[in-house]
């Protein structure tokens, strides 16, 4: 089959992975690389390539070679880019957030669906091995009831120029959490509270709190500041409880036969009852092999299937506009001190 | 000297831990091991002591070898134990939480105050030689100001019958906090939510935010359902941040001369400001060596000295108070589902 | 059933352990803590006792309460004190190394088998969950057959005044080594080098090669300069391979289902043949749940069992013999150059 | 400046970072990959690439345009290529070790150093920022005197068809330590031990004994068994202790002021004299900030300098003969049963 052919637009931070793992990736073909500076998009395709480096968008979309755009720009922009090359009839890959608001998001959902092509987010996470073990344990019930979740990304990171903690990191938890909760579970509200204690005009540190529609709260705390890196996320549940902890390479995920279980309620008295009720299992800790895989080579390869199958990708726009949604009343809820704000279904399309 | 005649009461979890350290100072004398189950109180002594066991804290109160009683008992009845002590003339070291209520508190340290009696709350953890270094580094301005607190204190732990984890493990950080910030720094309110997943009747799992005069924010992470045991401090400053990992023996304490600084603004346009405003350093880490001891034995020679030299220990009756004060503002927090509860100022006294 | 009564010998650097446990041991009395020294046992008792001090080993052995004893000494004083108490009809526990030469412990051994008494060595660490289960995965079978055996144990240690680091720290690993293996596997010959780069007259650092019967090599590496603690055993199998870091509460055991395997040898051309041969599994991790026990309370109820019921402890005498033969021929290997000295057979009786 | 014509033969394991790297060296251009097998460098180079893909040696022998040659075949064929290289007149960067026996490493010495040509090996680590920061630690004093050297290099490794573990990994841990060793340090003998647990006909798992002029020991431990990956060395000084922990990226290396110290005898009796004479040290761990730099860059950098320099390169042939003089005596140790087999004096030229 002949390779689809691709451009990257945006040759900045996260561009060139994207021009890196399309070059290897045998169904794809990449044709152009795209920035306003011409020069730095020359740069990243260093002084050996075959691959032409261009300034005009229009030129790329222009191109009858190219089917489909991998856009790697500032979010601000994403919303023009992403619609103009859907009219130009480009299927598309967008960074996350898809658009800085869910107004914006779903009408490239529609526009997408309306125009039968493939609006896909790089929810790159939900490609690792990791994340796909997680979702399978979830789903499959190994885990039980999820019972809490909290997630931790903190780092001495970027202070952003355009955009706050939430919007920087607090999107790949949130990706995370639309693809591995059951598809019953409903994310309802969320309270967030951050702060800018070096001044810097933006949110350096957040929490939030998820509410979803179990009654279950998933928080998640990122943090710009933060002079250690720690990437973890526990998911507790009825019967095991996963322990992802990203900078673990020798264990990634670790899945806990611990907990803390609850009989049905007798007739004794109280303080017997508490007793009675209340018991723990400390059992093994089974740390699954996963496979040793590049999770952008795998978001490529999705690409190029979902195009060729003529199917929504796996972190299709519907997962790119929930996302959004949440994190807009994120911000909202930081805004008001705090408070809890209801998030807006959308979630319509979920898989 | 004569060594201080002393009085555990209560054999439960804690108590044996009082009696092992009292017997190791000098400084005390242990008279009795007080519980109402006195065959509880003779297990814990043991068959080869010459300690005596009683099921009467009168007779405790009336032996007038016994100077001073530490009481370790439920939460629910240190008002009562406490007061009775007090009147009796005896000084007071007690387990944490002072009492379930900021009022009891109050009137304990009033009471204590008006006797001329030792007031002492076994604060433990700000006896250990990781709490005392970061009070140092702190006060002595090491650590520039603090920017930001984030206290993570989570394991599989002992649903507790009469307490939720609130007031189970946030008394420690809780303490700390109180313990280690610059004495100009107060609590003015607090943020609490919190869930009980598995339907034990009281909250499991909670976060706290709480809000400081400087404007900073201190986050509190408490859980008695995690699989693995976390108990990880970081003290963010405008010169260095300081990492605090209990379980880390090897280096429990490291100094980060890390961070993000912030030039004064200039007169650049916005994408310039950005770039010329933040910078970062990457320095190097020092872990600072500290003394073993156990911390408990230091609360004991603390109690002792302080009696001896008729002065406050270390973490009186003021310190106990402000923990209450703060415990009960997030509880009504976490039943207003997260609001922003003002935390009544009880510092006067904080050393 | 009557306690048995035991006097500790002792009250150096390990016999306030063996005081603290044997008294929370049922199954024994606590009578004597003896020392040349009367004052230091006095210190150790604390001034809360009822068990007596002495400074006169006569005076222990003259007392018929005293059906056993804990001999804590230097190793210098083993033989002697030893093969008193066992003239004396007294049951002995004593600490490693048995005696300082492999013929002396067998006179011990002997002395104690034709005078029908327990001669116990404090092999602590075989008591602990961890090397119990280690014992039970390998003579289980889940492991396959042992192919190496690498253990690291290495500190900042005390440089002791009568014992190199060969004598101090290869015990605990040699009779791990002992415990463990598959009965039919016999140690025959080590080849140990060493160096004293301080200058301290005596061995600080220490590598030893176990030959066992199979042909496979143990590895030991011994150090007391090093300013991290490393206490790894790691144990190669055909089928499993474990990992015991004994300063992981976390973790201390993880068994790793991954490994280098052979094919049986066909009738290709070398090439083909090596890839032919060679596979690799890299399957689960499986970290088992083990009880929480102080290893040496297990030692203290071990030694009332096997007196109660007349049977051999489970480190009996033999075990501490044949660690000594062990370690006799290293020192010979480390004299002679790293020569590979024959290990004596002693093995008769091993359990 | 002309960038330096390059070219890479061998296009299995390694040669693809070569030429990675190579393309993104600016004083390099990069002009063939060589492989017998034209079809695997075209793979490597990929479908987007100007560089030109060749079976035929001599093509790039023959190419004016080509000044270097970078060699990562199999060992067996380092000899007939590096010399026919060099015998073109061409620099060369060769993969290690530089070839199977000192006399043929000692030949291509010669032959470059006659030639005026580079010769230079890529011992990868010494350019990395840790091994860099340990040499300046040795070579500043602030380690103090060399003691002890201990490194582990193990993990589940591919069993090579052409060596085995030593030839395979040691040559990491002899290059790193003939880098940051004091220049008046000699290796002067080797002791080595192995053993082939699983039958693939050669050692899999093996310990070396490095007699170092001084009279200190440096032992290395590889094994390609190992189912956790384990990079450490340590090196114990009379000031300082350095322990590097490449696996560790927070804290890749920290410095240790930690000992044991020695105080010139007096004349006290022996036991007193022991107290007296040995002290302790448990100082601050200082945790110096490293660059991020990837060392195969520097390679290629160091590579590009020499020959624009007319210098030696930092890692010379020389520096690949002395590792190999040490493998090939270490190799004759394991087949004498693990005898001290003296290394011969290559160290002419050390730097």
């Amino acid at each position: 089959m002949e390779p689809i052919g691709l451009a990257v637009v945006g040759a900045g931070y996260w561009g060139p992975n994207l021009v890196r793992t399309a070059q290897a990736t045998p169904a794809l073909r990449l044709e152009w690389l795209c920035d306003l500076d011409e020069e730095r998009a020359r740069a990243v395709l260093g002084p050996y390539t075959t691959v032409r480096a261009t300034s005009s968008f229009q030129q790329v979309l222009d191109d009858p070679d190219v089917a489909a755009v991998a856009v790697a720009t500032p979010a601000a922009t994403h919303f023009d880019l992403v619609r103009a090359a859907l009219e130009a009839g480009k299927h598309v890959l967008v960074e996350k957030p898809l658009t800085p608001s869910a107004d914006e998001s779903a009408k490239l959902v529609d526009l997408a669906e309306r125009s039968g092509l493939v609006l896909m987010c790089d929810h790159t996470y939900c490609y690792t091995p990791a994340v796909r073990k997680i979702r399978e344990l979830i789903h499959g019930g190994e885990i039980g009831d999820v019972q809490f979740v909290d997630s931790v990304r903190i780092n001495l990171g970027l202070v952003q120029p355009d955009v706050d903690v939430l919007w920087d990191l607090a999107p790949h938890d949130l990706s995370i959490l639309d693809h591995v909760l059951p598809e019953d579970v409903r994310v309802e509200a969320v309270a967030a509270r951050g702060s800018d204690p070096i001044g810097a005009g933006r949110l350096c540190v957040a929490h939030l709190s998820v509410q979803l529609s179990t009654g279950v709260m998933a928080h998640v705390h990122v943090n710009w500041l933060s002079p250690t890196k720690i990437r973890t996320t526990v998911i507790g549940g009825s019967r095991r409880t996963i322990v992802w902890d990203d900078l673990n390479p020798v264990q990634r995920l670790a899945v806990y036969d611990r907990g803390v279980d609850r009989a049905p309620a007798g007739t004794l008295g109280p303080d017997e009852r508490h007793a009675a009720l209340i018991s723990y299992r400390v059992g093994d800790i089974l740390v699954p092999a996963l496979p040793e895989r590049e999770a952008l080579r795998e978001v490529m390869a999705e690409l190029a299937a979902a195009i060729s199958e003529g199917r929504p990708a796996m972190t299709d726009g519907g997962a790119g506009l929930r996302v959004v949604a949440l994190l807009e009343a994120a911000t909202r809820s930081a805004e008001e001190g705090g408070a809890l704000v209801p998030v807006q279904d959308v979630t319509k399309g979920r898989t």
